[in-house]
């Protein structure tokens, strides 16, 4: 069964989102037209993971220029588009994608205003060309990553680095992916990932619908499960790589990267290049995201800590560069150490 | 302001217990006057905790020869116990407190037919021994563990090691309320300890009701916490200690002895001598109970997870002694490797 996609247009250049926090209980598409609509499905986590943050945030600078914009001075539709990148550009503060695909946006449309092309289709033509870039990169790292899994192996991975997270096949997961489409997929060892559990919402789902074996664990598994034997290698996705190779991807990581390495087992990052941020020298400099308080007091309302407890919550942490057996990029596979002169 | 207890006697010797399932939101408590009815308490996790599972299953016999038994012969009185015991064994596998409690309770019995004594008021008596044992247990442990935290720091638990899983002050937890008393409360970091939330509603509740200051963390987040520095210590309680040191505990447990011991951060188990297993030579021998997927897969009748994905769902795990610093116990502090020569 093939994988919903979780971005596409409407007839109209909109933006359809499926609805990631309703999942997997509900498969349910949204319509954005606005650029605030963009902006909150981002923050709020609707559209979520790295790559297809970028994708989404791109699609969202078109419909800032949507039809109303038409007729107005070039300095105006400028500055709307300056708006829209900075409200986008401050939904998520981690992953480095973000930035990456609103400088392409804004570059492209100063681009079509110095030589007078219509800039709503320069713009939908730019968002289109990061999004099949996004699918290719998925592609290629499916196919090199296939090389590092074992024969029917079982391999362990966190949050959700999955189709839902990119615009193709995903990142940790594509590999998998790519093995499935032989028939050769292995077993995938999914931690639930709380607090907002993409994992058991968004992994399970995606990696059900689409045929591919997997087992559902709590977080507090993980380091047993690896114990237990049997898990080939550890594939994780990535929200920042800094130069040095360290890597920031959802909390929860850097734990699984210090049970790998008790264990022997392999650790792989898969990520498109787009992740790489040269101008960060190591995971020291990497801004993590706070959130709220209560997604971990709770879920979905329902409060399971008392009241007023604090709460520690951030949405990211960083595994150091030597924990990382190689990282999976559309470029090759680099050791961490190598991995700034990927460029 | 006090710590509610999780058991007591009602005026009729029924079993008074607080519905732990139920905290943080209500506090609730259930008086049990059927054997099945405790048993049924154990394996829910109503009660729970290694040390209070002991105390509810010897109270559990008592229920058992209620005043329905009086009359019958001593035979059938003994069959009788026997029975209980041997549904209240079968609660929880892991757990050694629980068998040794009904053993003291079986020879009890057996020395009260012999010597013609009223059976129920010995039983009565042995239960309370066992629980004020335990209430003084725990203090020991409280004074020696306090020995080995710094003024005014920060410590790491998991799951619920306190008032809530014992009949006094706590295992992992005693070392906190016995500063706490003398107001140097060290901070506490509470892992939230999917997928039953001990941490989040248990513990965090206990330490809150006492005015002990805590913050709540998702699991995934103990080795980053651990990372970023201040924390002095780990302590955790044990549901089984090996003769060689090995010791299970809540599952995540093993995950965060390798984050402490990644980070050179103390990690201290604190237990009563009753956990100790001399017959069981090391971890692999110890039986870790499996439960049902459904309590990943979702919270509190709320699935998370699509339909029928698989789920392994360990209640335990194991860590290997060399990750432990310590062993505090009411008799005295000991090196994993000397536990079985402190009985």
């Amino acid at each position: 069964m093939p994988i919903p996609s979780p971005i596409s247009w409407t007839s109209t250049h909109a933006v359809r989102i499926l609805d990631q926090t309703l999942l997997p209980g509900q498969e349910t598409y949204r319509d954005l037209d606005s650029v605030e609509g963009v902006a909150e499905a981002i923050r709020t986590l609707r559209v979520r993971g790295a790559p297809l943050i970028g994708i989404a945030a791109a699609m969202g600078v078109v419909v800032a220029v949507g039809t109303r914009e038409r007729g107005k001075a070039g300095k105006q539709q400028l500055e709307t588009i300056e708006d829209a990148c900075r409200l986008l550009g401050a939904t998520r503060p981690t992953a480095v994608n973000l930035q990456w695909a609103l400088d392409r946006m804004r570059r492209r449309a100063e681009k079509a205003m110095e030589q007078e092309e219509d800039l709503r289709g320069a713009l939908i033509a730019e968002a289109d060309t990061i999004w099949e870039e996004d699918r290719a990169m998925c592609e290629r790292i499916g196919e090199l990553g296939a090389t590092l899994i074992p024969e029917r192996s079982t391999v362990c991975t966190v949050c959700n680095a999955g189709a839902l997270a990119t615009g193709g096949i995903g990142t940790a997961l594509a590999p998998v992916y790519a093995l499935h489409r032989a028939s050769r997929a292995p077993h995938v060892v999914v931690p639930e990932t709380r607090p907002l559990l993409q994992g058991s919402r968004l992994t399970a789902w995606e990696l059900t619908q689409a045929g591919v074996p997997c087992t559902l664990i709590a977080d507090g598994m993980v380091a047993s499960r690896l114990r237990l034997g049997g898990v080939a290698c550890v594939i994780v996705g990535a929200d920042r790589i800094a130069a040095n190779g360290d890597v920031a991807n959802k909390i929860g990581t850097y734990g699984l990267a210090l049970a790998a390495h008790a264990h022997g087992i392999p650790f792989y990052v898969a990520a498109p290049t787009s992740t790489l941020d040269p101008a960060t020298p190591d995971g020291a400099g990497i801004p993590i995201e706070q959130r709220e308080p209560a997604e971990v007091a709770g879920w979905q309302g329902n409060r399971t800590a008392p009241a007023g407890v604090q709460v520690w919550n951030p949405a990211f942490d960083v595994t150091p560069a030597e924990l990382i057996t190689a990282i999976i990029t559309d470029r090759g596979i680099f050791k961490p150490n190598e991995i700034s002169h990927s460029e």
